[in-house]
């Protein structure tokens, strides 16, 4: 029995002018968390407002997904920027996703850095503090237990969610396999993914084969999908039917 | 006799990564108003980050100063945006330069469009409503009388400071005229122009040398110049001159 | 009985990191003439060097389509350039193609700009001239007759293509009308359309139902279709139809 | 007695829009080649094309500076991009900067990556091979003998120039050192610095004091200043000296 409700969060408001990312609309519905783009890696003034409205017609918590300052890479290019640099850059993308909150009477939730930041967080201490030294005060992250992003949460006080992942794969350490091109997942791998993780707080090394601990202590749990998945709807369907079943045996509505 | 004190505002932060713009710096100590640059025509995080805190030091007031998306142009090429593209724009450049005032405890001033935006505003009331829409409520806005600026804030209930020009001539409308590659100006004549605002509420038209009114009611008034005009630390100073010699005349220290 | 062959051009390397815009390897090998993007509207290096090596595959001409730098607008938002970047932005962006050209050893077939700047060359003759100062001695424009484009090009001594389009209307003075939101065209509707143009040299306005003339004299005709219009396979289908059976009764093969 | 003569290089067209850098027209009288910034890391299409006529107009060598895409940066943020990707930026800068050439009616002459990226090439030859990969057939690549340009650059059978620096420092492996804010050079210090590497083939670590041989075999030699360094009209001046007395001695005039 957890005394934990499981969540789920998913990147959206992608899209970039004329390019679209992905099916936002039908996304929203399923999920609670939502990770909403900030120009950086991706998301314009536009992507970001109608993200925002429709998270708040559903009543989805909206948080900021800061990325590194590359379109064309979709901040997945890893670059060297000072930590001065890395703080500016969070400050100013979620000082600019909080405009259109206070716009919309919506409370900022939390952050959760986009990409290739967030695996430099997971790996470079001095990276993560920089970053987290951009979110304002009582702002919850979002990230990845077991790694720097946890313990310089704790180091800087500020309160930890622990994220699983409902398509992406894990190496021997815990950490996030990141394939350039992204594969199709069958739902029902998704599913089997999905629940290792929420009943056993472990997953299967796609390395090596061999279960590996996923150690989330008493943070509060979030499962993150992504939007630019191919098959993404179908992956959050299968996630939130394995969130459902686990939060309902562990005496959650 | 006035019964309104005058105030000199001028565009900071107007770098960009290893380029430089004014000299800040040197200016801030002759100023009352900073309008930051928000990153879409000038102005990155870190060039951002370091005028609100220089701003803060000397406790001088900061206002956002939005532009249109184009860097290379530095927000002086017209471009056609959609209205829902304006109000974005400026809801996401307020509130990028509101992370950074909230990060050092500064309070939003004011908003004031940069360059070809604001020219588009004094003429089209499309473009100023669609401007004006994306200004959280409370927050002044700096304009020029007399043109769509004025009366679209009146009719969008926004406090008015209405501005003079210490650096920019103007023609037989009252409106602006902006030369591509900007002349120096004599110290006295900057004098001279400045002077004849303050005391006249009127300016001679460069263009016919008539004389002009520029009504400016019981608007609150800064005087502008720019951090980026050829010598702009002596029009700066001899701006103040003539700024501190009206004050005393008005009977404000 | 025309003297002409009927051709068909396509925009495509549109896309850009990892944004993708049509379903150009499907596309390419119904079409003659590919508009290549050229990096200011969309289509970076890896997108341009792809949509060079399909075509130089299929054997498709390639020409370069260059557009107003602008990518989160998609080259559709109108800027004002002098007429000096007008020119500089068309050497480099033709440049830039001419080096994948280059390596594959695929000539230069055609210059065709994109969007909205071909909207202003179609108005406005010096923005046209401006434009093709740029563009190599020796290669092609694709434009649309009875406008700047086919003046400009005449007074120029530059070699004209006169464009009809698949899925785009006209107005009563000939000229295109752009939707910001692209509607769907029945593959009836597009056969039509097509039809029309090269069988009368002219169509039906959508704006009076009344029918234009559209003189194209003894220029060379290609069709221009869109590969971001929704469902431009069938439409491209459709065009490629009535092309093939308009060449085949006027006795090309 | 040397058999080679020595020649001077500078990186020159790195404004951006409203943003200048260096004094080029100061420079290019004093130098021999030139490189040209392609607008990924600095240098617009106006920047690029007057650099280039500037340089026509004088006689000055021309070649191509290409960098990294990320003009906030000037192009000094590493970013890891795939082969694939430095490949294709090559063709589309080197190609880009080729139309302005072509238009003019001058040669390029040579490519020498700028920033980072040469620094990426001197160690990992990986990312050289990518680079040079985008290099046209029969064109010159500047670089620093002893690392993994030069041989790379042998073994891609590539004409390559060996680079001495100006007013940059070495590290005891004779690699270069890079401050992120650059100090100012005395001329008598560029002098030595600069007669030490011609006459010598070697220099004085600025880490250790330890002299490191800098073998350059029987390539031809440039030695490399920046626009950008403070200073710069001294340390060219200074470097013109030395050059100039250095082909003297052995025979060039």
């Amino acid at each position: 029995m957890s005394s934990r409700k499981a969540y789920i969060n998913v990147d959206l408001g992608e899209g970039y002018g004329n390019y679209s990312c992905g099916p936002d609309e039908h996304l929203i519905p399923m999920i609670d968390h939502a990770n909403v783009a900030c120009g950086f890696h991706a998301g314009d003034p536009l992507h970001m407002q109608q993200a925002v409205r429709q998270c708040k017609e559903r009543g989805i918590k909206v948080g900021a997904h800061p990325g590194l300052p590359d379109v064309q890479g979709f901040g997945r290019r890893e670059m060297k920027l000072s930590p001065e640099e890395h703080t500016a850059n969070i400050i100013y993308q979620v000082g600019a996703l909080r405009g259109f909150l206070d716009a919309e009477g919506v409370e900022l939730n939390h952050v959760k850095p986009h990409g290739i930041l967030y695996g430099m967080m997971c790996r470079d201490a001095e990276v993560c503090r920089a970053v987290y030294a951009g979110v304002p005060r009582g702002i919850k992250v979002f990230g990845l237990a077991g790694t720097c992003q946890e313990t310089v949460a704790a180091e800087m006080g500020l309160e930890f969610v622990a994220e699983f992942y409902g398509d992406v794969k894990y190496d021997d350490d815990g950490r996030l396999v990141i394939d350039r091109v992204k594969k199709p997942w069958r739902a029902e791998d998704v599913k089997r993914h999905v629940r290792q993780q929420l009943q056993d707080s472990a997953v299967t090394s796609s390395v090596s084969g061999k279960v590996v601990p996923l150690p989330t202590k008493d943070y509060a749990i979030s499962v993150c999908c992504h939007s630019d998945s191919p098959g993404c709807l179908e992956i959050v369907t299968a996630t939130r039917e394995v969130v459902d079943e686990y939060n309902k045996a562990n005496g959650f509505s």
